[in-house]
C-alpha cells in the first residue's frame, strides 16, 4: 500500500518554505513521496539533501494536479477545514487498504477538488496549517507507528534528555 | 492550567509564514497564546484577523526568550528532533498538571535551551517541521479533544462531505 502526498496550488517564493515543510513532513511521517503541481527546484533540492543524509526512499515528482488525480488508482483524501472530522472518517479510510493520495492545498485550492476527492477530511474546522493537517492525518492513519520508522541514513540521532547527540557515518 | 507556545529564533521575512502557521496551530490546537522572541506585526495581524472572525481567546505577546523562560512558573517542553520520543514522555508531562510552555525553534536555536527545558521532546527523530511538531505535541497532550473545541466566532464551518459550508453571522 502506497501513500503519496499531492501539493496543490503552489505559488513560487511565497509558498516555498511551506511546501518544503509539507514535503519533509510527508517523508518523516511515512509517505512514499510527494507530487507537486508546480515546479520548484529549491523544494526538491532541500528534500533531496535531507533524504541523502537521513535516509529512506522518498520521491519528489511534478505533474498537473488534475491529470495526476484522474490517473490515481486508489482513494483520494483532500485535507480541508470544510470537511468531515478526521475521527469520523479515518477508520473507513484505513480499512479500505487501498493506495492513498493525500491532497493538501494552500490558501486557494481549485473548487473542483471537493468533488474529485473520495473524502474531504477536516483536522478540526478552524483555519491553521496544511503542514499540521498533513502531520495529524498521517499520524492518525499510521496510528503513531510512523514515528518509530527506521530510516537507515548516514546521520542518526541518539535521543537525549538534554543535548544534541548525532551519530554520523562518514564513509 | 495554561498552555503557552514560545517561538524561538524568528528571522524576519524568511520565517514569517512559518511563524504564522505556528501561531495558528497553537490557537487551533488549544493553546492559550504565543510569545514570540522577535517582533513581527504581520504575524500578529494574521492571527488577530483569524481570532476576530473565528473566535476564541488567543494572545500574541513579545518577550526575549530567555527572560520569558526564566520567569515561567511551570514545565518547559522544548520540541526538538534530538529529544526523547514523545510517547515516552507525554504521560508524565500530562500528569504533572502544571502550566506548560512549549518552545519551538526554527533551524537554529540557542544551545542553552536544551538545559533550560524541563523536557526535550522529539516528534520523531527525523528533520521535518516545527509546525507539525507543535500540532502533534498538542494533539497528544490534549488526547485529540482539542479538535472538538468550540470557538464561538462570527464564522463557523458546517462540516461537509463535498463542499464549503460556512455559517457567517453578520452582526
Amino acid at each position: 500500500m502506497k501513500v503519496v502526498v499531492l501539493r496543490l496550488g503552489h505559488r513560487y517564493i511565497r509558498d516555498k518554505r511551506i511546501s518544503t515543510h509539507v514535503a519533509l513532513v510527508a517523508r518523516a511521517f511515512g509517505a512514499n513521496g510527494i507530487v507537486m503541481s508546480a515546479r520548484d527546484e529549491s523544494v526538491e533540492e532541500s528534500v533531496r539533501k535531507i533524504t541523502e543524509r537521513w535516509g529512506g526512499d522518498f520521491f519528489v515528482d511534478y505533474e498537473g494536479w488534475k491529470k495526476f488525480i484522474k490517473s490515481w488508482n486508489g482513494i483520494i483524501v483532500h485535507l480541508t477545514m470544510y470537511g468531515i472530522p478526521i475521527d469520523e472518517t479515518i477508520k473507513e479510510i484505513r480499512k479500505a487498504k487501498k493506495d492513498i493520495l493525500v491532497a493538501v492545498g494552500s490558501e486557494k485550492v481549485p473548487g473542483e477538488i471537493f468533488k474529485l476527492a473520495s473524502y474531504n477530511v477536516a483536522i478540526g474546522n478552524q483555519p491553521h496549517s496544511e503542514v499540521a493537517a498533513l502531520a495529524i492525518f498521517l499520524d492518525r492513519f499510521f496510528e503513531g507507528e510512523e514515528l518509530k520508522k527506521k530510516f537507515e541514513g548516514k546521520m542518526k540521532i541518539l535521543p537525549s534528555k538534554d543535548s544534541k547527540k548525532v551519530f554520523s557515518q562518514k564513509i
